[in-house]
This record gives C-alpha cells, sequence and structure tokens, in this order.
C-alpha cells in the first residue's frame, strides 16, 4: 500500500466538513482505499463479481445438505435469461440492482456444462478429489486454476473493473475452506468448521470429522501455503486465489465475501503478505470460522447483516459502502474551501 | 403494514434459490419492505434525502463543540457549485455516488439565507428558545414545522422519491435530541446524552445538567408527544417527523439515520403506532442513546459503522441495503422456476 497516499488521506479526512471522526469506519476505509489505488482521492467504480464454480470430491462423505447436481444447476441459474435481465441467482439479482457486473466462471463442476455465450469455461478437472482420502488438487492443477482466476481478473480489469469480487459456487466447499483454515491457523477443525448451507448436528458432526481425517493425513505443511491449497482445497478457491493475487498486482482492491473466499485469502497472504492491503471484508458472515479468519488477517467487516450464502452476494453489497467511502475523501470539501467555521 | 404480502414475502424467500435463510437479515429487510409497500415484489427506487436545517437557543448554554455560525455555513455547503456536483458535504458526495437525491430545507436556521434555487426556504422561525429556560417552540410553531416537512415529502414523492431519508443539519441539536429521547422513554439524561460533534467531559457534562434543568421544568408529559416536542425538541426535528408521517401515509419508506432522527421517530411511534413499520434503521450511530432509541422502538439497524455526522449520511449509505434486500424477492428464481434441486 502506498503510505504517503494513506497520510494524505488521513490528512484530508480531518480538514473535510465535519467532526474530526464523525464518519467513523468509513474513513478508515477511505484511508485503506487511497492506499490501494496510491492516491488520496481514490474513484473506484467498476465494481465487478467473479463466479467461480467448482465441484468437491469430499461431498461423497455426505458433508453437505444440498446433493452436488445443486452446483450446475447454479451455474444455469446465474446464466439464466429472466424477466428481470439475466441471472436468477442472488448475486445477479443484488449486482443489477446495485450497479455491479457479474462473470460466471466453471473452473471445476462435475458435469459437462453447455455453452453459453455469458459462461467461461476454464474447467481444469471435473470436481476434486476426496479431500478425506488424498489431495484434493495435483499442484499443476492448483496452479492452473490460479492462473485461470488472474487471467479472468485481468480481462475483468481490461474492461474497466477496479473493484474485484471473488465469489462461488460449490456444493460441500465450505469442508475444503475449513480444512485450509484449520491447517493455515494452527486450530482444531472443530473451531472453524461450520454448518455451511445448513446442515443438521449429525452431518456437522461427520464434516468435522472427515476434516480432521484429512489433516491427519499430514499432506502438507502451512510453510508450502501452495501445498496446503493442492491438499485440502478447491479448484474454485484456487481460482479466487488467483483473482486476488492478480488485482492486488494491478493495485485493484478485493471485497472479501465469506467463508469460501476467506480461506483463498489465509492462502495468499501466506503467499504475498502485500495482498492484505488490498482485501476489504464485507460482512462477517454467520459461517464460524469465518470471524477467525478475519481475525488473522486482521480486518474489520463492514457489517453484520448474518448472510452465508457465498456468490459474491455480501460483496456486492458492501461495495456501495467502499465507493461512498471513497467519494467523501474525493468530492467533499474541506472547512477552508467551504468557509465553514472550525471547532474552536 | 400489509400482513399478507409480508406473508407471501416469507414464503417466496424460503422457495428462492439459496438455502433457508442464507441471506441472514436481509431476509427480514425484505420482509418488512413488502409490508410497508404492500406487495410481496416491493421495488424501491427513489432515495432521496430531504436535510432540514435549524438552529437552538440552547446553543448559548455552551453545549456544543461547534459555534452556530456552523448551521448556515454548512447550508451554503449543502448547495455550493463544486468540480464534483452540487453540494461539497458528506451527504452530498455519498448520494452522489449512490445515486440518491438531496433536497436542503431551511426550517429555522438563525440567519437570513440567502435564495438559492436548491434552497427550500422554509423558515418557521430564526432558532428556538433555549430549551432550559422555557419550552423551545409553540405548538403552532411545532405543527408549522410538522406541516413543512410532510408538504416537501408529498412534493418528493410525486418526484417519484419512494424511500425518505429524512437527515438534518443543526450545532446544537443532540441536546434537544437527548431531552426528547429522556423523556419520552422516561430515563435520566445522562442515560442518553453524548458527546454529539465531540464536546470535552466538561462539556458533557455541562450538557447532561442542561437537560436535566430542562426535563425539570416539567414543561410536558408524555402522554402529549406533540406537547414534548414543542418543550424540549426544536424546528428540524419537527419537521423530520412531518416527513416520516408523510411518508408512511403514503406507504413508502422511511431510513432512520442518527440519533436525532431517532428522536423525531420516537414522537412520531408515540403518535402514531403504524409510523414504526416503515422505519429502516441505518446504522447505530456512535451517539449514546440511540441504541435505546432502537431498543424503544423494537427495531434493528444494518450496520455499525460509528458513523455519528448525520445529514442522513447513514441512510444514504443504508440505502442500497434495502434496494438490494427487496432485489432478491422481486428478481430471484424459485428453485422450480430455476429447475435446482433442493435440500433432500
Amino acid at each position: 500500500a502506498d503510505e504517503d497516499a494513506m497520510r494524505a488521506a488521513r490528512a484530508r479526512q480531518g480538514q473535510l466538513t465535519k467532526p474530526p471522526g464523525a464518519l467513523g469506519a468509513l474513513e478508515d476505509l477511505s484511508v485503506r482505499l487511497a492506499g490501494a489505488f496510491g492516491t488520496p482521492t481514490p474513484h473506484p467504480q467498476g465494481v465487478t463479481v467473479i463466479v467461480a464454480a467448482g465441484d468437491h470430491g469430499v461431498v461423497s462423505e455426505g458433508v453437505s445438505a444440498f446433493p452436488p447436481e445443486v452446483t450446475p444447476a447454479m451455474v444455469a441459474n446465474f446464466l439464466a435469461d429472466t424477466p428481470a435481465g439475466p441471472g436468477g441467482a442472488a448475486v445477479n439479482a443484488l449486482a443489477r440492482t446495485l450497479g455491479a457486473q457479474v462473470l460466471v466462471a466453471d473452473v471445476g463442476v462435475n458435469a459437462d456444462l453447455p455453452a453459453h455465450p455469458r459462461l467461461h469455461a476454464l474447467k481444469i478437472r471435473r470436481g476434486t478429489r476426496n479431500l478425506r482420502a488424498e489431495a484434493a488438487m495435483t499442484r499443476e492443477e492448483t496452479e492452473a486454476a490460479i492462473l485461470a482466476g488472474a487471467r479472468l481478473a485481468a480481462q475483468a480489469m481490461e474492461g474497466g473493473a477496479d473493484v474485484l469480487i471473488p465469489g462461488e459456487m460449490g456444493i460441500g466447499n465450505t469442508t475444503p475452506a475449513a480444512a485450509l483454515t484449520a491447517r493455515l491457523l494452527n486450530v482444531p477443525a472443530r473451531a472453524v468448521t461450520g454448518r455451511g448451507t445448513g446442515v443438521t448436528d449429525d452431518t456437522l458432526e461427520r464434516k468435522v470429522r472427515v476434516i480432521e481425517a484429512a489433516l491427519a493425513r499430514g499432506g502438507s505443511d502451512p510453510a508450502d501455503p501452495l501445498g496446503v491449497l493442492a491438499d485440502l482445497g478447491g479448484l474454485e478457491i484456487a481460482f479466487m486465489l488467483g483473482v486476488m493475487l492478480q488485482a492486488a498486482g494491478a493495485r485493484c482492491v478485493i471485497i472479501l465475501d465469506g467463508f469460501v473466499e476467506g480461506s483463498a485469502a489465509l492462502v495468499g497472504v501466506a503467499l504475498q503478505p502485500h495482498l492484505r492491503a488490498y482485501l476489504f471484508p464485507a460482512g462477517e458472515c454467520a459461517e464460524v470460522g469465518h470471524a477467525a479468519q478475519l481475525a488473522h488477517l486482521g480486518l474489520t467487516p463492514m457489517f453484520h447483516l448474518g448472510l452465508r450464502l457465498g456468490e459474491g452476494t455480501g460483496g456486492v453489497l458492501a461495495a456501495p459502502l467502499l465507493l461512498g467511502a471513497a467519494a467523501t475523501l474525493r468530492e467533499m470539501q474541506t472547512f477552508a474551501e467551504a468557509g465553514v467555521p472550525g471547532a474552536p
């Protein structure tokens, strides 16, 4: 992050026509945006969600409330023609109303999806392996998924995107997300394993044991974050990591949506600590373990609406808060400019 | 509120393509919006802030960190021509970026403001009387301010506004807001008196004593909410009440910004309990006493960003969350429509 721009932004917040600090957390967000964009008057305007879809071999262990057929069906829903416009999922409805673009990528859906003009067909393989028994991905598959995400992010940024929201759809993917989080934070599986789409007590217990077994394989070491990602992750998680790294490299910002996105961010910050300065968490999601991720990253979420959907939905909802924070730096007058008397 | 529309909206949220409850508080907001607008598929689109400015006789007691000259200077700032467009205050910057209209009204500024094409000159009197010593307003002045707010809201709604954000500017106005809150909630002044724009410990102590003295006059009774408003309120507070009552009467929704707005809402709900169904609190503001207002109203804020600026700024930031909540009801497909398998 650009420390000079942050200092200038912080000083400017103190001169704008309001009591010092009266914009609360919005002022801190504006300063972080200044640091990320490298200017005290940032002007983000291209909000783009990239929804990556992938399946997970571990669903054969019965860790999800929904059948894996939901993954391709939801991809079709993201692409559907509806009376309101393209896409009938929550992320589509929110993005349409709030002025965000939605890109949809198949990175690892376990089905042959029909070609569609709005689908980025970037499948690396049909689903991951069962991470309970073996590494979910090879290192080559992992790197290919990261590269695919980086490439689509680069393409989006060429088209004007400067606020990127990695989103995901993948039945079962809170299991790899919890496994990654447990390993990278070095905490027990149980502490960071939640109900995902809403599993029962029994299924939650099974999910914890599956993750414990995966960790007990000893297939990866936190000192090798890419190895951890290959061992315990997922194709859409690797893809989202690629989006994040590419966005940060181009000095664009990333809105972090939820728990699965957070697991990609943990890998990313382990690989490249500077990534942190470009990450803006949306809400604290209802999935247990998300708070631990954010505490580890040292980042504060913008709201607590109890979302637990994924798709980038929380990110889309948070985008106006970020654009607003930047607008205060850019468009408010100072006391001197406005001729307003200050506090005595 | 329309109970049938709320039931239909709640049922629809259960059929949309997401795990039940996965949109968290957004689902509850969407159901309340359905009730307010009287349809299970609400479509709010005209977000309008009405910023009312007024001065307060009680500032002569030294209760504010800023001099009263700031009130007219900030009105000029709301109206200023700036490189970014009309208005150089926080509410202007946020509204411009997030697609909200801003209307500015002089209800009681203690200065002769120059005419301006964007200024609604609705002054009832130049500031209120000192509420420590006597009633802040006569009942006639109070009713005139309420009517002025109702008329401007009606005019805004004729122009397409359907999400109204009453906002305010008035140096010293957290003092009447705290006095109103203390009387209407029947709690000690100290429990609901905060630092406003940022007063010191000494000034806070003086502010508490001024409010205690005002309450000790015994000039009003909670059984007569309009009498309480006249006794302890302010012209812009009465005006905001008029905006709220008119909006609710027309089945439009109101985003409640902060503590001063909350004091108007307390009077409003005391007068007309049905108003509550049309109130959507933005964030919990940093002013002590706001949480007590929201608890009394039985309403949950959308975020906790620590704002304490007023002007309607929190309301503008919250508007996209409301529009998004409505969009999920209106534009998401159901499991059946999308052909997505549900949970077994």
